[in-house]
C-alpha cells in the first residue's frame, strides 16, 4: 500500500494518447485522493467525428448525433473515446484535452503512449510546457536498434524532455484491458537518487554519508549504467515520494496486476525480441512438428533474450526480468499463441510463401515487427562480431532471408559447445 | 564431447521399459563405441501377441503372421516394438529381454521408464542383479506427495536397489521423440563424490584435500540435503567417468537435444506441479479470457512452482531449473497448450461440469494427473501450515472442489503483500 497520511502536493497525472491505461490511471487517482489529484488530462490527438449508427449514444433523432463534433468534446460528453476505444466507459475524471501543451502542464508523472513515429515530434511540442522535475512512463513496447546502438524509447523521451522516464510492458493489450479481462504487466522504475530523500544507510556507510544532501544531485545513471546526458532536478520534498510503492499504485487494478522492477532497459528488450522468438516459433508450428517442438523453441529463444539484455546492458539487466516476469516470459507467451507474427510465420511456412508475400496478403503490405527487429539485431550483433552467440536470432533471420531453411533450425541452434 | 581415449571397461547400458527411450540410447552406444559398449539391453514385459492387420510386417499367406508370439521375439526379429511403439524402426543393437535379472546383469547404467505402480514389485525382482557400482536414470515423471513427505521417484529407486539414481523429464512425449520431432530435454544427474576420480582442487583447500580416497567415500547427499541412507560404492576407475558430459552423450540426439543440470528434486518437481498450474490455465481459458490472462496465470504458476522447490529442497533445488530449463518452463508452456489437464480443465468451465464428470466422460473416470497432484500438494501444505503462500495452488485445489469460483482466481492469487 501507498504510503498514506497528507501530503501538501499531490501528484498530477497526464497520459499522452491511450484511452485504456488512462482508464486504469483515473480509477486509481479517484481511489487514492491522498496522493494523486482526482482529475488525469488526457491529450488526445483532435479531429472530427461522428457518432457511429452501432453506438449506444447514436440517435437518429438528435442533431447531435448526426453531425460531427471534435473527438475531445465527444470523449467528454459520453466519457467514452467513441472512435479507439468504442463500448468502453471511461471514468469521468479523465478529461480529453487537444492541446498538448495544456494537458501537461503542471503534471508531476506523465504517461505516454503513443506510435513510437511520433515520440520525437510530440517531445518538441511538450519540451517548454513540462515541470523540469516531471517523471515519466513510457508505454511503448520495444528498442530501436541501428548498428550502431541500441536505444529505449523511455530514454529517448527523457532526454528529449530532460525528465527521467521508466516503462512499462508486459502481457496485455489495451482492448482486453480495457474491457477488464484479467491480466497483467511489469513496470520498470529505477528512482532517480534526487528523488530519494529518504535513502536507506547502507550498512558499511559512514554516518556522513547518508546525510548527503541528495536532491542537489542532478545526475543518475541510464540503462547502460553510465552517467546519463539528462540533468534532472529533484522532485519536490512536499510531494509524495514517486518510488516503486506509488508507481504500483498508479497502475495495479484488480484485473490488471502490476509487478514493479528497477530494470528498464530488460522490460524494454522483453516486448521487442520476443518478436523474433514468435517467427521461429511459428515456423516451427508451421512446419507441424508439435507443441514440445514450439516450447523448445520458446526456451531457447527467451535465453537469447536474457544473454542479449546481459551482453548490452550488463549494468542494468536481470535475469529474472526476462524469466519471471510479464514483460518477459509471459509476453514470450502470449505472442507465441495467437500473435501476428506467430501466425504470419506459421502461414508462411503453410503456404510456402516469403514472409513479404504474407505481409502483403495479410497486413495489406504493412511490415510485421518481428521481421524489422530480426533485421535491426541481425545487423547490430554481426557488425559487433557476435551473430554466431545468438544462434536462434540469427537463424530466424536467415530463414526470413530465405538463406536457411526451418527444418535445420535444430542443428543451427545446437551450440558448438557442450552446455 | 565426452573424454576420448580407450578405456578398459565400458558402460553397459539397459533400459528398464521404455522402447523410445531405448533406440536414443541405443544410437548413442552405436556411436561411442569408445565409452559404451554396443548392445543396450531392454527389459520389456512378456506378453503375446500377433502381428495386426494394419502392420507392414503383417503377411497374410504367412503362418507367422497368423499366429501369436512372444512380444520380445517379434522386436527382437522385426527391431520395432509393434505394440507400444508400432511403425517406428528401433535400432538393431536393441536387445529385447523377457527376464528383468538377466538384462539388467553387469549394466553400469540402468534406465527406468515404467508407470511408478510398477516399482516396488520391479525393484525387489533387480535387487540381487545389479551391479553394486550401477547408477541410474529415471524417466518417470512427477514426484510422490503425501501429507508427511515428498518423496522423488528416483530416490525410492535409489534406495531399492542400492544405488544412485538420477531424473530425465521436460518438454517431450515417447511418440514425437520416436518420430525424431525435435524437441528437449532436461537430465539431472548430481555425481556422488565416490565416482568422481579426478576432484578439481578447490581453490582456499589445503592441497592434502584434495588427496583424500574419494573412491573409499560411500555417503552421498539426498535431495534434501540429508546424508541419504544409501551406501554406495564407487564406480570402477577404468570405467569412463560417469559425468555430466557422458550423460550428455548417452542421451543427446540431433532431433533431442539434452541440458544435464545436478538439481534432480527441481526437474522432478517440475514434472508434478505443471499439472495444477495446468489445470488452472485450462480453467481460464474456458472462461475465454483470452491469451494474456492464461499466460498470466501461468507465469504466477511457474513462479509458485519454484518457490515450493526452494521451501521444501532448500538444499539443492536452483531457481533456473524452473525458469530456464526444458522440464521446468518448456514443459509448462507445453502442459499448458494442449495437455489433457488443460483441456479437461477447459471443458468443465465450458461445459459447467465438475473435473470428475469431466474425467469419466472424457478419460472413462481415469483420474487427471493434475487433479490428485493438486490434492496431495494441498494436504502437504496444510499440514505444514504453508497452502496461503501458495494462492494459484490451493486456488486450483479449492477451484477443484467447489470450494472456489475461477471467475474469482485473480483476487485469489493477489498477494497480500504489495510485491
Amino acid at each position: 500500500m501507498a504510503t498514506l497520511g497528507s501530503h501538501e502536493q499531490k501528484h498530477k497525472v497526464t497520459v499522452v494518447g491511450g484511452s485504456a491505461i488512462a482508464k486504469i490511471v483515473a480509477e486509481n487517482t479517484a481511489a487514492h485522493p491522498d496522493i494523486f489529484l482526482k482529475d488525469v488530462q488526457m491529450w488526445v490527438f483532435e479531429e472530427e467525428y461522428q457518432i457511429p449508427k452501432g453506438s449506444k449514444h447514436y440517435d437518429a433523432s438528435s442533431k447531435f448525433s448526426t453531425e460531427k463534433h471534435k473527438l475531445t468534446r465527444l470523449i467528454n460528453h459520453f466519457h467514452e473515446n467513441l472512435k479507439y476505444l468504442p463500448d468502453i466507459s471511461l471514468p469521468s475524471n479523465i478529461i480529453a484535452n487537444p492541446s498538448l501543451q495544456e494537458s501537461v502542464k503542471d503534471a508531476t508523472i506523465l504517461i505516454f503512449n503513443l506510435p513510437h513515429q511520433f515520440i520525437r515530434g510530440l517531445c518538441n511540442q511538450m519540451k517548454g510546457s513540462i515541470l523540469p522535475y516531471a517523471r515519466g512512463i513510457s508505454c511503448i513496447k520495444g528498442v530501436e536498434v541501428s548498428e550502431e546502438d541500441i536505444s529505449l524509447f523511455s530514454e529517448s523521451i527523457g532526454e528529449k524532455l530532460g525528465i527521467y522516464v521508466g516503462a512499462l510492458s508486459g502481457a496485455n493489450i489495451a482492448n482486453e484491458v480495457a474491457q477488464e479481462k484479467f491480466c497483467e504487466t511489469t513496470v520498470a522504475y529505477d528512482p532517480p537518487p534526487m528523488d530519494s530523500r529518504n535513502p536507506t544507510p547502507k550498512e558499511g556507510r559512514t554516518p556522513q554519508a547518508s546525510q548527503l544532501d541528495l536532491t542537489q544531485i542532478t545526475e543518475h545513471k541510464d540503462s547502460k549504467g553510465l552517467t546519463s546526458k539528462v540533468r534532472l532536478t529533484a522532485q519536490p520534498a512536499d510531494l509524495p515520494l514517486l518510488d516503486h510503492e506509488l508507481v504500483h499504485t498508479l497502475f495495479h487494478r484488480p484485473y490488471f496486476h502490476v509487478h514493479v522492477v528497477s530494470d528498464v532497459a530488460g522490460v524494454s528488450l522483453g516486448g521487442a525480441l520476443k518478436n523474433i522468438v514468435a517467427l521461429a516459433a511459428g515456423f516451427v508450428a508451421g512446419l507441424d512438428w508439435g507443441d514440445n517442438a514450439k516450447a523448445a523453441i520458446m526456451r531457447v529463444g527467451l535465453l537469447e533474450m536474457r544473454k542479449f539484455g546481459k551482453m548490452f546492458f550488463e549494468n542494468s539487466v536481470r535475469t529474472a526480468t526476462f524469466t519471471e516476469e510479464s514483460a518477459g516470459v509471459a509476453d514470450l507467451i502470449t505472442s507465441c499463441s495467437g500473435g501476428r507474427n506467430f501466425r504470419c510465420a506459421k502461414m508462411s511456412v503453410q503456404r510456402q510463401m516469403s514472409i513479404a508475400e504474407v505481409e502483403k496478403e495479410e497486413l495489406n503490405g504493412q511490415m510485421l515487427q518481428g521481421t524489422s527487429t530480426a533485421k535491426e539485431v541481425y545487423v547490430f550483433l554481426k557488425a559487433r562480431g557476435k551473430e554466431g552467440e545468438f544462434p536462434l536470432f540469427t537463424s530466424t533471420y536467415l530463414i526470413l532471408q530465405g538463406e536457411a531453411k526451418v527444418e535445420d533450425l535444430p542443428d543451427l541452434i545446437a551450440k558448438p559447445n557442450l552446455f
